[in-house]
């Protein structure tokens, strides 16, 4: 991802042995990077959200993993790095990637080590540990590179169809380089796009209560030079009805077996808007978001609750260039805040993944995932 | 309505011969009254929503309309009422009911009045006005509470499939008490069960961009004692799929006679998670927002687009209780930004007004509104 002309991942073990991060709460008003010392950091800046979105969830419980790998003691290496799983595990429900990081890296590090002094094997192990948290990083970042080609496909197909008038993209929440370890899901197939030279233009959901798509989704489609409009979560359906949008892509946070798909809340109703007014619905993510062991989403899979302070309040720049938290309720006006919704298959057009694009059903997630026959 | 244990209306005449207002720009913060002092002043009101909502703009503007009939001299007293009435509806494009207000005003002023004295005309004609606007006032205010009446009958139907559970009523915007004289559209119905002993609970869109579910409903649902939760615009069709919406009603900008009716954008994307998951869509606005002269919504009602800062700032209360404005996306990011979106008539399961409830259909319309065959 460029910012301010220099690329970057939001992700990285950096050259002095740091674990490092984009702060992505003091995005859109500043740019800050962190610098995760140690698990509870890696715990707190997955739960306080300092890092979010589907893939890099993942990639930073993984680095979170490497970080407990260098804390662990010698003999109780594997017990420390179990309850580190299930503390990284605990930060946030929905996510899918989180829970399939975790386990990887426990898988990798549980295998034996062939070697006889327990310090060495120590050694080893967190080496171990690093290698898989990179290429837990890398794996993420090339999924949603592939992801960019095979979506840009669908995006010069209506190229095509406008010919000459730039494709109108709507997006909900953050789907992009900074919701992955580069590139970004749903946004991917939008640079790859704009690589190529085609006319794209992105509706960016604000997407309340955390405003993802304000202070995220805009920023970076800002830094990448991507011809966006900022619009409320309700501008959606007016939007479609009026044929204004060419192709809805969003990401997800889990997706079943039978392609039901949880998003950020909102996602579902933009889902119905496309249906009834013919436009394609596209839900876009690596295959470590896939629950094979979950079919039917609605019933299935957890929907995280929030604070609802979240609701009640936003937080933004004042005129006089300060950060400020208002609260845009009455004292006391009781809240509900539910973090996704969960759109079923049959909205969806079809899902892309780094292997191809595929129907959301059993059957057309089988045909590139024929292991889980 | 109930403000702090007193009795209000939104707009009136007060014992002192001034016009006055609730300022909603002030609320949920601070409740304040303001004095319309002449025509300028309520074409403000309007424009810059201190008023706002169907049947208080429509009477806001009768109410202007006195106030120019003040002001307008003795030989060009019509022509200065057809310029006020021009100014008025220039204010606000997509609502029926202010222009049906303004030109009932119009036509009750140009009617010839006995006198000879072009003085004591003059005077007739000002307390014409007045007369006029009180019932356009006062008839705003009784169509509401009839509305409620009508719409009882369906949160009392829902009580009784509840057994007991309080009803779920999801509500977008303000189409209360704030939003017309007395009462409200929407939530007369749950003003009346909640009289009745009915137990309801409203879920509230914060209603993005300006928040008037977030700044108003909520607050007004708190002065009457209505159990409620304020909820992001995007966790409707979440609760709609699991089974914790009972009834949407929402109000109405405009109402064509087919049954097409504009309302604060985002309206549709709930009708749609409504008819999707078989939960009952109703429509509550007095007659006055029927716009017979119009068919197909979607094609004919203008959408007013709004000033984009509304969607990248936000007002609201600091912690230490200033009222500060914030910024929620990048420096510079574009917006853009519609008032309203248009429910297609087959996606509304009825139309409450103060005639009774119908379907949405030519059909259903004309069977209250014969006098428009």
């Amino acid at each position: 991802m460029n910012i301010a002309g220099k690329s970057y991942r939001t992700v990285w073990l950096d050259g002095d042995g740091a674990v490092k991060i984009i702060n992505q709460l003091a995005l859109p008003h500043e740019f800050e990077i962190l610098e995760l010392r140690n698990l509870a950091a890696a715990v707190r800046a997955i739960r306080d959200m300092q890092v979010r979105g589907a893939g890099l969830i993942g990639a930073a419980a993984a680095w979170g993993m490497y970080l407990a790998a260098l804390e662990a003691g010698e003999g109780s290496f594997i017990r420390d790095l179990e309850a580190a799983a299930a503390a990284l595990k605990a930060t946030r429900p929905t996510a899918a990637n989180l829970a399939w990081a975790v386990d990887r890296m426990l898988a990798a590090l549980a295998a034996p080590v062939g070697t006889v002094s327990a310090e060495t094997a120590l050694a080893e192990r967190r080496e171990l540990a690093r290698r898989e948290a990179q290429a837990v990083s890398d794996e993420d970042a090339e999924c949603c590179r592939r992801i960019g080609l095979y979506g840009l496909k669908l995006i010069a197909e209506a190229a095509e169809r406008k010919r000459g008038k730039p494709v109108q993209v709507l997006t909900h929440c953050n789907a992009g380089a900074l919701a992955f370890v580069d590139y970004g899901s749903a946004l991917s197939p939008v640079y790859a796009a704009a690589e190529q030279g085609l006319k794209v233009h992105v509706w960016v959901d604000e997407t309340r209560p955390r405003n993802q798509g304000a202070a995220l989704t805009a920023w970076e489609l800002g830094q990448q030079g991507i011809d966006h409009d900022l619009i409320a979560d309700n501008a959606g359906g007016h939007l479609m009805q009026h044929g204004m949008v060419d192709l809805v892509i969003t990401g997800a946070d889990r997706v079943t077996g039978r392609g039901d798909a949880a998003n950020k809340i909102g996602t579902y109703l933009k889902a119905l808007a496309a249906r009834e007014n013919g436009v394609p619905f596209y839900t876009a993510f690596p295959s470590s978001t896939f629950d094979f062991s979950m079919g039917d989403g609605l019933a299935e899979i957890p929907i995280e609750e929030r604070d609802p302070d979240e609701v009640r309040r936003i937080s933004g720049k004042t005129a006089s260039g300060l950060i400020e938290t208002v609260q845009i309720c009455p004292d006391g006006s009781p809240a509900r805040n539910w973090g996704f919704d969960v759109t079923p298959a049959r909205y969806i057009t079809g899902l892309i993944t780094e292997r191809g694009i595929c129907g959301a059903s059993e059957e057309g997630i089988l045909s590139l995932y024929p292991e889980h026959r």
